[in-house]
């Protein structure tokens, strides 16, 4: 039996907490799994900082791959499988996609991306395109199936359908880290009827589309995710860490392009600093080195860059206050000045972080980012994109909310060892009580 | 007010998915909880290696601190606080003790004790009475106040009330690790009826008892425990795991004794090696730390500690056969002396690992360990052991259970390039399937 | 000591799926419990007709009002206890006006009031005020005390925190059976994170007030109360069985009206037809006694009746398409004139029937229903309207949506029996399959 | 197609809060669900006076026999489907039997039975071979499916294998009340991991086993029956409702039977106590029915009945102690003796309820009733009885737990209105508190 038919002998089965049990079949999967690049994502935490602010948030993206395959695995078995407009052949494919979808993804990668101008999904083409394991095995499938796999989690693949399985406004993806995040962080939000949702979803034309009489738990699952955004993912306290996080990366960036002398040589960030990052530089990295230079950087002369290695280790945050950047732009100014002379950097210590969501959206062809909108399968055999028939979606739809905060280090504002009065200046500008 | 009876001006929550809530009202407990000793507790398993084998068992041990924490919580404030044998002075020491209580808990603990000789124990009695964050605050509320709550922890208080809520054959800690185990790992074995044991807690003479109305629910919880130990914490892959875990330790120590040569020094291990440990080499431990260096050492020239870092990280674990110490030993010689001919050293490719368990016992005085049976407040008034009223207690208790087995790496074996009759021998006496 | 300060002995506990426990302290609810008039609620479902559509829903009112009752129970003893605007006194008020509030209900009693023209609530104060075993203990609190109880729950009284508690936007009545048909249903819906709310409710001024910080668990509230409604309490087909229900009343009072002779003389409606019900008379109903009749009509002579009570008895229900009342006058009055024709009295056997709700409401003075709209405590000390807040809940606030169905026996009119032609039109103008 | 064949064009699905969904594909099952036979089920509580004692206890019959029916298709379409040993053309009888067993039923069977001398099981079967409408349905299948069917459900089939789907000691009856009790009453003690016991399920020879690996599960399962019985099954104060309610209809047998004049007939009785009971006159027999004349006869001239039945209805229950008829039958003549010099007619207020468990049995031939073990499929192929291999249920093997309780009426025990000194002897002997 060729390669991609194989079937283990006993299923395996991975007791998974949000969907009871993951199941595999395919040798395919199996042997992916058993990759050094997929395991890899056990030492990358799937919600970043989160844990510093909802504590049962420390599963990693291995545990949301699993998932999201298992979703697939469910829709592609046991609802597609029979389905007119559903090609077989898509299977492995779509199991595989949705199995790696995730694979390029690095620690903390929303501030380390920021800081080296990198991007995960092009480091996911990499692993699966370049001289890997997991690309030894897709290669065994077909010497083309690694580029197919990667295509469709790049969204250029012709085969829309599975495109959409995986990335569209109501996919594998989001549904599983809705439950998962939400099954970790303990929050009740991101709970929807999956069940349900699956039941419904047919595959039809260029996009999976929903039976309209799944049309309220696609409501419920739309709110689960507008919730969770400003529930959890938008947390101000976890967007604390990830300021200072940002600013770690920055400050030692800056000190080794400045060629300061380090205790301990940098050596897993050489390859960034320099630009010449190869596949094997950015394999390397993962939470655990990162963790490990936090804490010997501690040590270092610099103050900067100790002081918030400390605060991100033993999670002394900043604080916050609400902050408004079109309009208040002059206090900011008046407060970086502020800043200087009271002796504390402020490109380091006073930050301006936005977070920003669009819950739902329609069509609008040509804007930056596409999106797919959900389409329901009416009875009547017509199609309506779901903003139409859904009141509450209608509501939501295409409202862009955003949120803007500035950070700080109360703690030093308020030792008032030092600069005593310049420092009750901020803090009377900041509106904190003294 | 004096610091021990501070409240905060407002009560802190932390989202917990297993007790929903933690609430924090008390300023010392909030303190504790911002100590760089406690946070450190984030960066190490509750589990170990189980997240090799259950892969949602990502949850730290600052997790479960908080949660025996929030039990003793409800115990003290909502059970005990009128009842006429419940001192309420007692309240913040039973709170602290709780939370503090696995606070020398390193990485791997299990494994690292074993091959350095160390114990944790010890480790939490350092914490709370040397010189550190954790002391400072303990102190403040009395200069004795450390060394009562390290007595509570070493179980050499004089306070035996307080010690059996956290350490006897049910106290808080095990409520919430059964609980929180099955929990993350989302088996189904770890649930029982808290709720219903902590209305039915009584402090009675030296030992919190069970009101005998309460007794199905405790059958329930004894039935749990021994189902997560052998379901989950004796899982035979996660001592797979542990296994080439200890053999790395021990390579790594074995080398540097004979002075090999590290391309990158171990740093963060010479203390160890040198048995010149202070509290802060061991503060400075935790798993991010072994993980980089599981990552370096992948590529030491020596083989062993190369290859067992790369089983590790990779998860390429060692196979395991039934093994029976006390009748095969012969057996043992001859496969040792075969891996010997083979070129594989049997003293880190050939293991034989075992796991005890006692599901619950009544009192044998004089004994290694002895274990405070569990004690029923009878209707009467009268008091009576629990396996003395239980009938399915009764029938497992005292009742020691031990599961032997080999472990050995399967793919080095079957790989029949070199040495290919003798590894043909060895797969016959481990009944491997050639 | 004063009996409404007696306390029992021993805490009673209910095992309670949604509360997990209810807990009574207070020999007053003890006592209210026992009586006769409040065990009667067991023999009256909570969602009617809904069972037959949901076949989870058997739940009581009885376990609706003992739910009721310990939300308000976990507020008043461990939210509000020891805040400055919470009287301590309402203590009492507020558990007896919750666990009493729907004590009036009668048997399905949406379709009953309607036919006989009662309501509930009035029933509710007269057991509150008349002779009965309720008022008895009532009056043993102080002889006042069934007045202002009675008050709180017609909403009269003068202590507008304590209605708002029972009576509101946001109250323990919706709070308890959202969570609770959710549970017995088996949808998922109607989960919001209520230990959040609880947490947050302030007494402030005349209302109970949320606290600015939960304001996102608040929207999750009014969704699942959107969903419920929507999904489960106007499911189509439970509002057939509450079309044929209403229709069997109507027909037996027109029969009894019109002098028929019945088989079993219909002792327990016969205060209903004819204008004379006591309070005891009422009482004596339940849904036992329903079926009873239910059953026993069955053999009746007049068909219409007969037919009614075996389709409801057997679950033989009505279909259903849209109908749009304003639009289809003219098709209702040609279907209605081809029943006739065919021998199907339309006055049973047609039915429109329309379904309403407001999701959420702000104040509009003067209005029909003066709804009390959500206030949130800012941190600023400020008071605002929640949909002033809230984008989700803004978008849908005062948006009344409503549904019409026109209900038809599907069997009949498939039947060609008899009556071909004029059977085959009305297929044609109601868009049946033929 | 042939009927038997015969899918549904649109799978239907029951919204199950146990099993989440409950799916329908055969047009066999449909129609059955559909009979007023099976929607009779309705109309009788899974656990009779149950929800006396734990109030969440209301769910029907009905809803546990969907559930069997979930299960049997579950493991006939997802686990047994391609197994060499399952005969595929089982399928429908497995689902029908698995649906039907129950259809006998009457309410409160347990004292109805006791009373009448009758068997449900007999009645199932009588409604499976007359003329009902499930009969006329399953004969549509066939001719002989009827009689197929009922020697499933009577355990005289020769296929072996399907009467241990539904008839064993792990069988889908009792996997779906263990989980359904415990859900509906909201104890945790009935659950257990049901997912991974029907993953290990295998047809094999005579019976279905269950594979090594899902031992621990299987005792999992084996400790909730046990918890379920001892919590929840016989608890005192269910068994309380139950002799009152076995008393009621002693009552009315034996006035009818004396030719006590009733004021209202009791017509749905006549055949019971003439022993002219048809099968028409028990279907007509259904809780609703019963009610009803409890609530008549509390008006009845009949000192005991009318007490009884105000008892039943109002929850004015029996109180209990322990009792010990080998060793107390002494006392209890003594008592009864007293009872007669009281006026309390001890026949119908002293009455002694033991209630007797068999938690696992292994082979036993020639036993009243032999049991069929649990066998396990060994790795090795070897079959081994489940008690050999596991320690915790070899523990409780055969062992027969017995509870004996005599209950009587407190309130008139303590009304010293009449024959104080009697009473008070009385009380003493009960050891009740005066």
């Amino acid at each position: 039996m060729h390669y991609s038919e194989q079937k283990l002998t006993e299923e395996k089965v991975f007791k998974d907490p949000v969907h009871r049990y993951v199941h595999v079949r395919d040798q395919v999967i199996w042997d992916l799994i058993g990759t050094k690049e997929f395991q890899r994502l056990r030492r990358i935490k799937q919600l970043g900082t989160t844990f510093l602010t909802f504590h049962g948030a420390e599963h990693s993206r291995f545990n949301h791959s699993l998932g999201v395959y298992e979703i697939i695995r469910r829709i592609v078995d046991d609802v597609f499988h029979d389905r007119p407009k559903w090609n077989k052949e898509d299977r492995l494919l779509s199991l595989c996609a949705g199995l790696l979808h995730d694979l390029g993804h690095g620690p903390f990668s929303h501030s380390f991306e920021k800081v080296f101008d990198l991007d995960h999904e092009h480091f996911t083409q990499e692993i699966i395109l370049g001289n890997t394991e997991v690309n030894a095995v897709l290669t065994k499938v077909h010497p083309d199936f690694p580029k197919r796999v990667a295509e469709v989690i790049g969204k250029t693949s012709a085969n829309k359908i599975v495109i959409s399985l995986i990335s569209s406004q109501i996919d594998a993806d989001r549904m599983d880290y809705l439950q998962r995040d939400a099954y970790f962080t303990g929050v009740s939000y991101g709970q929807f009827d999956m069940e349900r949702i699956l039941r419904v979803m047919r595959p039809h034309e260029d996009q999976v589309m929903i039976k309209q009489t799944g049309m309220h738990a696609v409501e419920d699952y739309i709110m689960s995710r507008y919730q969770m955004y400003w529930q959890v993912y938008f947390h101000p306290v976890t967007r604390s860490a990830e300021v200072i996080l940002t600013k770690i990366l920055h400050r030692v960036k800056e000190l080794y392009q400045k060629g300061y002398r380090f205790k301990q040589e940098p050596a897993h960030f050489t390859a960034f600093f320099e630009n010449t990052l190869t596949l094997e530089d950015y394999l390397k990295l993962d939470e655990s080195i990162l963790f490990y230079y936090f804490q010997v950087w501690q040590d270092e002369a610099d103050e900067i860059l100790s002081d918030l290695c400390l605060r991100f280790v033993n999670r002394n945050l900043f604080k916050y206050v609400e902050f408004d950047p079109a309009k208040e732009y002059k206090k900011l100014a008046e407060l970086s000045a502020l800043f200087e002379k009271a002796g504390i950097n402020p490109d380091y210590y006073l930050v301006v972080d936005s977070s920003s969501d669009l819950p739902y959206d329609f069509y609008r062809p040509g804007e930056e980012e596409e999106r797919l909108p959900i389409h329901l399968l009416m009875k009547s055999g017509e199609i309506r994109e779901l903003s139409r028939e859904s009141e509450i979606v209608d509501a939501i739809s295409g409202k862009r909310r955003t949120d803007h905060k500035l950070y700080f280090p109360e703690d030093i504002l308020k030792d008032d060892k030092t600069k005593k009065n310049i420092k009750k200046q901020i803090r009377t500008l900041l509106d904190m009580r003294s």
